[in-house]
């Protein structure tokens, strides 16, 4: 073969003396023979005097082409552009996939973007500023108007000639939409439909006219549900109008998809895991404001056994046991929690579900808490020698894991109707409140029973 | 618009009254123009007598159609299979995208698989074995075999006469694998070039030559990350000989990318978030078995707290900050641990990167735990007016807060050296832990500050 593959260290390393020696010829023939996410990778390890030489070598579009793949680092985006001479950097935007361009935009203060919008195609500036509106978490945040729509009394054969046309520009051909002469969307044809179709048949005869579509205002994580369910490389996005306004492909879905299970995960943990940062100081302050929070909630625990103080002076053994029935509900109350985002994300919001939901966790909490408490009863008892005081704890373990079963069940679903993302209830937030809960129960339980035990 | 869609609700009581009144036709028309997602969801909602009704009305490769995007949902699925005339399920089998058919295979006992395959078409139940025999979580396991690979040496308009023939086969010919004689792959070139190509052209000339592939025992998360990297709607997968055996389609890597996500919250969390039953037996017995292995663990910290009894009757106000300190070092452990397994999800598994996390952890630890530390000193040393006392539950906060931090980094990255997957050292468990270390740490430094704080 002569195509053979070489190792990618080998074909970076002769790129660069390519580049640096300014053998442009050279250079751009390796380069633009690379896959785009290849040669985004190349860019991103340059020094910034490299940059500089690969921006004189190649055109705006050119680098624009890598650009679409590597437009989820943001950070790094906005510092790249502000190198480039801004005439270079409006073309380059410009040539992007316009829901890659507005992404980018979005964190750029206003007086570049005006500046940027200015320095471009008055339509395709125009097309980006009607982007930039609508919320990044929603369909029409995540859109590109780079997509293709026909009229639905072409026939094949026309509707092929005017696909080879519009390629370029396109973000995919795979899905062509149908419209009528008001941009009304009335159906859809995939191009692997197309291809075995006769070139004479009119498109509306083929089309498949029931469109699945999205609204603008329709949340990212629905988008993304609905084109898993049906398996789709797109999806079509209308307006309040019922107009077609942009398409949805199917890698921005994966980023949606991978989005929200970082932040369920985030949530889950009480950091954010999407910044990891190695700087200890950068890391410690993203983890700090949770930790201080939950450190004067822990106050309030603190503060309760403090009240019991005559209580554990008299039987000092009680406080042996704190950390095993605190340490046991939080754990229980974080698997709660953790099922109860899980469901919330599944379920469609109707009440009858949600309710039974807490009544399965309240029992799921009881079986739970029943098993763990008689296993205890038994563990401290033969342990002590002491089946009143075994029996003490184990009350106290079954009420304080049923209690926070139901807490970290009631919480999320407390947040969700209140309109926040219910995976915010973080994991070290269950355990914390479950620590003052489990206490409360577990020193009013020992309060009763102390006569009974200590003799 | 003659094509307006009909709410969901009122088509499907109308399909089913179609259905059961055994207007066979009528119900043909409408059930095979509905997308295949839909047809499915109408399909589950069936009773048992519905479906046989169903089996009697559709062939099984219509049926197949719909299964085809069902076939996530597995323990239904073999149910579903066992109630069909075995040529029947067979032929349904044959008729779905073998990777889907491979995966409802690979749930049934031996016997039920052997006696499929053996009412199957001989050369299909071959291909079918043979997925079979990779392992689930690799590209081998995942990958489908109904791609299009033509000859490198064919023209465009020969390329897409061929992509006629074979459409109705693969589960994709957006993109078109190249080979030569001997079934290497040497290029691949997507349905857009072709259609924008000239009909006269040889593959060869426009084809792309240098393919990104994955091999066939590659890892279902590596082989995500790559299509995710390059935007690809599909990337081929080849054997220990390099030939072309088969595709993935982004379909497949988003249920990789969801069940990933899914493992490592469930992970997090210490509960399979996967399984969500409402029966309070049955969740119950999927949360037992870490509560109680925890509640072991647990049992040595309160055996360590005993150990300290007299320590504890000689200074009572000890107790009241215990489960302060646990509390905090152990949120600040389920961060540290979350952070971890998401950096080894994402680094590329070089010694030199691992060691700088742990550095960066410690330091992180240090961190967070000085200015916990000190914010606890201020606080018991103002509550108690006594700041030895506040001094010594700060100190301890510090180095429980440190410890814990190092943990929930170290076990993640030992798991993970040690083949485990690091998802599965859950929050639960870091926290149980780090009761024990943090218990250790705050008995140990009030013992030594022990007169100083008395007086």
């Amino acid at each position: 073969m002569e195509n053979k593959q070489e190792p990618t260290e080998i074909l970076n390393a002769k790129l660069l003396q390519a580049l640096v020696k300014g053998e442009n010829k050279v250079f751009r023939k390796t380069f633009l023979n690379m896959h785009f996410y290849d040669q985004a990778q190349f860019y991103l390890a340059l020094t910034d005097e490299q940059r500089h030489l690969l921006y004189h070598i190649l055109d705006p579009h050119e680098v624009g082409d890598f650009f679409d793949t590597i437009e989820d680092d943001l950070p790094e985006m906005t510092e790249l552009l502000a190198e480039m001479d801004p005439q270079y950097a409006a073309e380059l935007l410009n040539s992007m996939f316009d829901d890659n361009a507005a992404d980018i935009l979005e964190h750029l203060p206003k007086e570049d973007v005006d500046h940027y919008l200015s320095l471009m195609d008055k339509a395709d500036a125009i097309q980006l500023r009607k982007l930039l509106h609508y919320d990044t978490e929603t369909a029409g945040g995540i859109m590109t108007t780079n997509f293709v729509s026909l009229r639905a009394d072409l026939t094949v054969g026309q509707a092929l000639a005017e696909l080879k046309r519009e390629a370029d520009e396109a973000e995919t051909i795979y899905y062509v939409y149908l419209v009528d002469a008001d941009r009304y969307l009335v159906g859809v044809i995939t191009l692997r439909d197309l291809i075995i179709t006769d070139n004479h048949t009119k498109l509306a005869e083929v089309m498949t006219p029931n469109v699945i579509t999205a609204s603008v205002h329709d949340e990212q994580a629905d988008v993304a549900q609905k084109i898993r369910d049906y398996d789709f490389i797109a999806l079509p996005v209308v307006d309040d109008a019922q107009k077609l306004v942009g398409i949805i492909t199917v890698d921005d879905v994966i980023e949606v998809i991978d989005d929200e299970a970082q932040s369920d995960y985030s949530g889950l943990a009480g950091v954010d895991v999407d910044d990891v940062s190695e700087n200890p100081f950068k890391a410690a302050s993203k983890r700090l404001p949770w930790l201080i929070t939950l450190l004067f909630l822990g106050m309030s625990t603190a503060t309760l056994i403090n009240h019991y103080e005559s209580l554990l002076s008299e039987a000092s053994i009680l406080a042996v046991f704190i950390s095993l029935i605190t340490g046991t509900a939080g754990n229980a109350g974080t698997q709660s929690l953790a099922v109860a985002v899980r469901r919330l994300a599944l379920s469609n919001d109707d009440k009858p579900k949600l309710l039974r939901l807490i009544g399965s966790e309240i029992l799921t909490g009881l079986v739970t808490g029943v098993v763990t408490g008689l296993t205890i009863t038994l563990i401290v008892g033969i342990w002590k020698q002491n089946f009143v005081l075994g029996l003490t704890i184990g009350l106290a373990m079954t009420a304080a894991i049923t209690v926070a079963n139901l807490a970290g069940s009631l919480i999320p679903m407390l947040m969700d109707k209140l309109g926040f993302d219910p995976a915010v209830a973080s994991g070290p937030f269950i355990t914390t409140l479950s620590d003052l809960t489990s206490v409360l129960i577990y020193f009013s339980i020992a309060q009763i029973f102390l006569h009974a035990f200590l003799n």
